[in-house]
This record gives structure tokens, sequence and C-alpha cells, in this order.
């Protein structure tokens, strides 16, 4: 059987020299489904990248409304191909068909690309900057070089290399995408970047401007990801993953922007169990083990006070793993990584409440609850923050509010950072726990749990390291998240016609900005230009 | 002669075990000049570190508007003692003491620190967002880490590690500051950070908040630069010091803003040639020569056709490089490295048109001119866009306008590209050149020399690797220089009474906030919060 195709230069082309295929593997059985693909060499990956810079400068010069009609006919296809894409995204990944996949993640993928495209339409990414007096205009551009973009494997469609976030962030910002799929979703991802081929066409865009491989070794990734021909790099993964292709990639001074690992530590104070402990137990159970937990904000560390009320809470919440029938996880891969956390979690201490073994067909694990004292924690806080990805969770049981806060001041960086408090605001350690978990968490969540992950301007899908590698930055969210793929260019003294369209005196789509230290959308008085 | 005191911890004190002393040196003459300053070994770095995370805290939760008194009260003490940093300023860097430091630097130092005052109190820096349907709302906060800020030679007020634009923009933002002074002048900055000291006291924030080193190893510069209980740095410098720490930096997540280096180069078409070829030569000489050249900005690479034009502006350049006195250079490193540099350019094949040789007292050296063929550059192009930091330039002679592309097209990253053109704009290969050098570098400009560096919001003093370690950040102009030292926080369903001012329903200070899609600066309506 031949190998399936890779999109290079804006063709479906066999691989140039793979002596190697692979296959997917159905979660649920272990067995191997769905056609082989291939696992590319050195030449695939050059001609990709020698592809995308080609086609970078013509990208960039595209009319941004090109860009946007492009993001908006992909969000069109995406939708009208919703069945096909659900059945093969099921079939790869054993995420629920109907609740999953079909209501959240694909409409939510879609939404994305159509956001970009609002995005793309308003200028709202470039922030344009005008000083008249000084005759300096400056906005956020882009790239001008390729985007290499892994994806991960826990949302097949939404931070899909060929259609997630980070996609639609980088192409927003007008630079040539370089996906490598996730190698646990091939066909998810090879139907996906079909669509985005054709819509790509279809708006006249570069053909070079998307481009997918689906596996190559960690050797040639690291080389490609230190190549400095590339304009920057977007990781959704492992923190070991993710740290390998960062050391490669600063080495050529590319900006990474990797998301990594976080254990998304929640707080339930006091009064919040007193009130609602039966209710809390089951909405982190279902927080913990929705999506067998592979989410990158799930609840893997709960602080839970060391009196009564602790004491029913986890009393509930075992009833309530022990009852849950095993998680299908991704891939075997998952399934031994979680056996390992789990494994060290308990060299350094913790105890198993519930769970802790795999239990077959397929990749399945219980739904594990772990506990140790914050004592023993405090011990060994970077041990036994360690992420357990899947549906399993550390409870650390504190026995006053001090040992709360010494827990969350050991804290390294986190996606997320949760308080639970009384509804009627008793809670006063909610204060002083927010101070000291707000600089160690890029999203402080007060009364729900974390794993939700808001598409909104608003959101920060980011962290301090070594939950992200930049502080300042969001893998979520328009316009926010298309920053991270952009350069800040300045015009000085350079006459209206060389000035790109938001920077110019007529401003006919009324984009915003800001001129003079005032939000303006109108024209700007020619006479106010300092360039001829 | 004991040495004098570092600031460390709120208290000016003697260096903790300090075997080692240096003085500054007038660079007119060679000689040593003031008093004996420590070079400060691991227990002052230590103390400075745990001083600076202990302020960390304290500082993040100040109120922004005594931050801004900080800020405004430093400047007007800067203004006041103009006289005496104006004398220690001429003294360590022979800098002219009225046209240069009085009456450009000095006022360019106070106003920086006005307009960083100015950003704090409109909050133009934290950028709120607010969603009110899904209950978020984020800005750009403090790191609650220190930034340690290395200061170069060649602005010793306005890029001072204690009182320039990386000091403003890291304190505004709430982080304490570890400044580093440049070595070549240290009475310069301890002055400074002795105004900066007394001013932080009246403004009652965490003493620590500013600290100033002089000198320490490049072995102790490495290792302070990884250590993780940082929270950024920024650097201006040479490429080589600006990799080294970068790379420190990289390895432990920490992000690194260096301004390294950059040859700026200038392209002069024929069109503007012809029109005013002598008084661009004029221009260009005194862009090139003015503070000896020592301009992160300065024209050093001018890409001049090889034409009758051409020959009349070389000549003419030729003639004031030879007529002008020798320049005076910060320090016998300066001069060696300028040297070395010309021997290397030479050595790939430029010729020496003017100057290229040192000259006593002190640290001289003759205004230098060199040229090669973009035929012979093109042949190099890494080897000859070396910087050569001083008064020198390199021109190269293009035959066409291919030629002037293709020259475009072989630089690296810089922080500013400029264009001549005949100004009623007949040059036709304007737009060509401007849209292959555009982006290679942070600046564009057009008809004036890129040396002088705005402080304005739309300005960009930053650029693509190498001229900088990110394309994304400026260096100069408020309230962009500020982000460089800031944290995306998000808030989630958290209470009105825990959220920062900035993002909290009521808004009295009329900031402007992005509010569900639009800017507004009013209160919110209560009833549109999602939390309680």
């Amino acid at each position: 059987m031949a190998a399936q195709s890779l999109l290079i230069a804006g063709e479906w082309r066999a691989a140039c020299e793979s002596s190697e295929c692979f296959r997917a593997v159905d979660p649920a059985t272990g067995e191997a489904i769905g056609p082989a693909f291939p696992v590319s060499g050195e030449s695939d990956l050059e001609a990709a990248l020698a592809s995308a810079c080609a086609a970078a400068g013509e990208l960039a010069a595209a009319p941004p409304s090109r860009i946007a009609d492009f993001l908006d006919g992909y969000a069109q296809a995406i939708d009208e191909d919703a069945k096909t894409l659900v059945a093969l995204a099921h079939a790869e990944t054993a995420l629920p068909a109907e609740t999953r996949l079909a209501a959240v993640e694909l409409p939510r993928t879609s939404r994305q690309l159509r956001l970009a495209a609002q995005a793309v339409r308003s200028f709202a990414w470039t922030q344009p900057v005008i000083d008249t007096t000084a005759g300096l205009r400056a906005h956020y551009a882009p790239l001008h070089k390729p985007v290499l973009i892994f994806g991960p494997n826990n949302f097949p469609l939404a931070f899909n290399a060929v259609a997630g976030s980070d996609f639609a962030s980088a192409i927003a910002a007008r630079n040539p995408v370089i996906a490598k799929a996730h190698p646990s979703h091939p066909a998810t991802s090879q139907r996906l970047a079909e669509l985005a081929h054709r819509a790509l066409l279809q708006a006249g865009l570069p053909a070079a401007s998307v481009q997918l491989l689906y596996h190559f070794s960690q050797h040639l990734g690291l080389r490609l990801a230190g190549d400095a021909r590339l304009g920057a790099i977007g990781f959704t993964g492992s923190r070991n993953g993710g740290l390998a292709l960062k050391a490669a990639a600063d080495r050529a001074g590319i900006p990474a922007y990797m998301e990594m690992s976080s254990v998304n530590p929640v707080f339930l104070l006091p009064g919040a169990l007193a009130e609602r402990g039966a209710a809390l137990a089951q909405e982190f159970f279902t927080s913990c083990t929705m999506g067998s937990g592979q989410f990158c904000t799930n609840p893997g560390l709960v602080v839970v006070p060391d009196d009564a009320a602790g004491d029913a809470f986890v009393t509930a919440a075992i009833g309530l793993f022990n009852a849950a029938p095993p998680g299908v996880l991704f891939s075997r891969g998952v399934l031994e990584q979680l056996d390992q956390a789990v494994t060290a979690l308990r060299d350094w201490g913790a105890t198993c409440l519930a769970g802790g073994t795999s239990a077959g067909p397929g990749y399945r694990y219980r739904p594990t609850l772990l506990q140790v004292s914050a004592r023993a924690f405090l011990k060994h806080p970077a041990k036994l923050q360690r992420e357990a990805f899947g549906p399993a969770s550390l409870l650390v049981r504190t026995r006053d509010a001090d040992e709360m806060l010494a827990l969350a001041a050991s804290l390294e960086g986190n996606l997320t950072g949760t308080l639970y408090g009384a509804t009627d605001g008793s809670d006063d350690g909610m204060a002083n726990l927010a101070r000291v978990l707000r600089p160690r968490v890029g999203r402080l969540v007060a009364n729900r749990m974390p794993t939700g992950v808001a598409v909104s301007a608003a959101m920060n899908h980011g962290g301090p390291y070594p939950s992200t590698s930049h502080p300042g930055f969001t893998a979520v969210g328009m316009p926010a998240a298309i920053r991270r793929f952009t350069a800040l260019h300045c015009y000085d003294n350079v006459a209206d016609a060389l000035l790109p369209p938001e920077l110019r005196d007529r401003n006919p789509g009324g984009v915003a900005r800001q001129v003079d230290g005032h939000w303006r959308n109108d024209d700007l008085d020619p006479g106010r230009s300092a360039a001829p």
C-alpha cells in the first residue's frame, strides 16, 4: 500500500524518500486503522521550507480581505464537512463524537477561524500607532517568514496544526504555515488540509501558504526548528518536547511559543467546602475525567483542607472516581507517560486513593486520585507537581491557611490557578491566596473549574515558564494570539503611497488607530502628515 | 582608597568581598579619573537578587500613582542635577557636554521617565480587555520578578541601566530593577542611582526597587542572567555579549530583550544623488561621525550607484571625512574593536578611502570610509556586514537597480533601513527596494538619516534577529517599550474586589479599555459583570 500524499508547495505529492510509514491507531482497541502515512525525510522538510519561504513575500503582500476570505471559506468548509471530520477524529482519538467533537470542538474550530478573519478585516491585531509630529507610524506586521506549527494530540480539530488557534493566528498575520500534524490523528489532519488547500485556491492565495507534514524524526524536527529561515514556531505538547524545540529555536534567534505542561492548581477554601462540598466533588470529578483528563487545563493538583469537610469532599470524590469506567487515552505513549507519572508521584510520597492502573482493551486508564500531605509536598515540591496527563489528580491536604499559602508559593508557572470560596465571600483567605497565586498563573479562576478555555479577546491561554515559553502571550483568543506571529514595523518619514493600508492618511475602513495619543478611526488630515 | 559603595537592598554599602577595583578613564587622554569602584563578587549579586525578589511583590502591589510619582520625581531630580550629571558624563565619555549631553541626552532622559509616568497614570501599557459575556478580563501586569538591565557605553544618561528607557520601562511595569552600570561611566551611574534612590524613598516605594552594581565578571554575569528568579533581562550592547547572555537566559526560560548590533543600511537612489548629492554627502558625514559614530543606528553601510553622481558623492564624502579631526571613542576596547572590524572589512575586499587608523592622545580614531563593489560584497555578505562601531562606514557600489535589490536581499536583521529618493518621487526603485528591505529592518526610514531615535509611541527601536533578540518589541517609545517587562494576566469569573483597579467595573480614572470589542473609558454596568 502506497503511503498517503503530503501537501507540499501547493500540491499533494508522495513523500520524497520515505522509507518509513505509520498508521493511526484506534485507542479504544489498540488496533491500527486507516491508510499508511509517510514519515518524512530531510528532502520533504527542505521542500516545505523552501516553498514556504518563496511564498512568504507574496502572502505578506496579499490584500487582508483575501486572507479573511480564506479563513471564512475554510471555516465554512469545516462546518459543511462536520460529519466526516468528526468520524475521522473520533476513530483516531476515541473522543466522544457527539458531545465533544460535533457539539463543542468542531464549532469551536470554525468559530476560531472566523474570529481570526474578523481580526483581519478590522486590522485589530496590527495596532496602528501614528505620531504626526515626529512623522512616525508603526504597526504589527507579518513576519515575512514561515511559521512552523506542531499540533498536540488532545484537540484533533481546535488545536490541529492545520486548523487550530496557532494556524489561524499565523495565517491571520499573513505568514505561510508549515503544519506538523500530530501522528496520532493523521487522517483527520489530512482531511482538514484538503479543505484548507481548496479554500486557499478559492481565495487566490499562494498555494504554498499551507503545507502539511504528518511525521518526522525528532532529529529532523530539531534541525528544522533551528533553521534561521523560520519566522516563528507554535507548539502545544509535552514539556520535554517543547523544551528541546525551544532550545533549537533559541540558538537561531527564532521566537518559539511553546505551550507545555501545567498542573492547574485548584484551592478549595474551607467556606466553599462547608457550603457545597458534595457539589464540588462532582464538579471536580467531571472536570478531571472529561476527555479522559487530556486537557492542558486539567485540574491536576487540588488543595483540600485536612479537616472534616475536606475528608467528606475526598470521600465523595473517591466514590465518583471508583465508580467511573476507565478513560480511553490517545495512545500507548500517553498511557505509559501517565503510568510513569503516577508511579513517580507515589514514589515521592503520594498514596493512591482510586485508580492508578491501566485497563484493557486499548489504552485505558482508571480515573486516578492520589493524595499527599502538604508537609510532604513541600519537601519535594518540584517532584510532586509533575504533570500526570490524563484522568488523574493529586490532592494535597493542608492543615491551615498558612500551609495553603506556602503550597501556593511553592508552585512553578502554570496556565491556570483556581480558587473556590464561599459564595457570600466569607472566605477571607481568598485575597491572600490570590495574591500569591496571581504571578504564578496565566489565568486566575474563581469558583469554576479551569478546564474550559473560552475563545475570547480577554482569554489568556498562556502562563509563566515553564507552562509556556513566554509570559506575555496567549495561544487562544483573537486578536491577542495573532501577535505572537508578528514583527513590529515602524515607518519613519515614509511617503503615504509606500505605507501599508492601515497606516495611510486615508482610513476608508475606519480602522481604530492611536493617533497622537488618541484612539480614532477617521482619516488623517493630510496636512498633519510629515512625509510628502 | 576604599572603593565606592554599591546600592543594594536600599542602602549604599561596601562590596562584600571585592578583591578587585576599577576606575573610569578619560577617553580624551587615556588617563584614569575619579574614585575606585568595586568589581562585585558572588555575594553582591546574590544580595541584590535576593533583595529584589523580596521587593517584587510589594512593588507589584504598589499604587500606580506612586510609581508615576517616583518616575516624575526622578525626572525632576535629573533636570535639577543637570550640571553635575553632564560634567560627570562628559569626563567619563568625552561626549560633547553642551551640544550632546546637556542639550539632547539629559532632557531626553528625563522626558523618557515622564512619558513612562504618563503611561503609568493612563494605564495605557496594561491594555485592559473585558469580555462581559464570558466573565473574562485580561491585562498586562507586572512580572512580579526582578528585571536585570545592562546599560551600554554609548548613552551614559538616556540608556543608562539606572535611568534609561529599559529602566523606565521596567519600573513603569512595577518590577524591581537590578542595574548593571556600564563600567566606562561608573560615576555617572552612581550619581543617577543616588537621585533614583532618593526619589524612591520620597515616593514611598520599596527601597530595593532600584539597585546598582558597577561591574562583575563575565562568568558571574552569565550565571546571574540564567538565574530563574529573574523576570526578564534588558540589554543594549555588543552582539557577542548579547548572545552569550541570551543563551544563558534562554536556558532558564527568562525573556531576554537584547538590542545588539546593526549596520543600518542606507540606499542612495540615482534620483536623490542627481538632485542633492553634495547635501547628502554632508548629511551622511554628520550622521556617521556624530558622537564619534557610536550610535546603534549609525549608518554603517551606504549603498551608492557606481556612476558619475555616485562618484561625486563619494568624492565629497572623502573630503569631509579627511578634513574631520579624529573622533574620541569611549574606551580602549571600543578602539580595538573598531580597528579589528576595519581590518576585517579590508581583509574581505574593502578598500579604505579615508581614515582607517587610530590617533593619540587617548582613544581616537580617524573618521573612516571604506568601499567595496556590490559584486564583491555579495560574495561574502555576512563578513562584509560586520558592524564597525565608531565613525566608520562601508560604501557599497552598485551597477544597477537589480544589484541594489540583491544587496538589500542579502542583509540580515537591522534596526533601521533607509532609502533616499528624489523629492518628486521619480525614483521608481523606491517601492521595490522598500519591499525587500521592509522585513529586514525594524524602522524603515525615508530621506533622512536613521541616527535620531525619537521617543515616540510610534517608534520602533528594535528589529529582526540578530539586531535584537525578538522582532516584536521596541526598546524606545512609551507605552510599547514597557510591554517587554510584563506578563499577560487573565481573570476568570473573579469578584470585582479581587481585580486590579483598571479591570474593575468602576472606572473612575477613565482608563481606555476594550469592552466587548469596543474601546470605552466609562464604568461597566455592574449587571453585565459575570462575577458576583
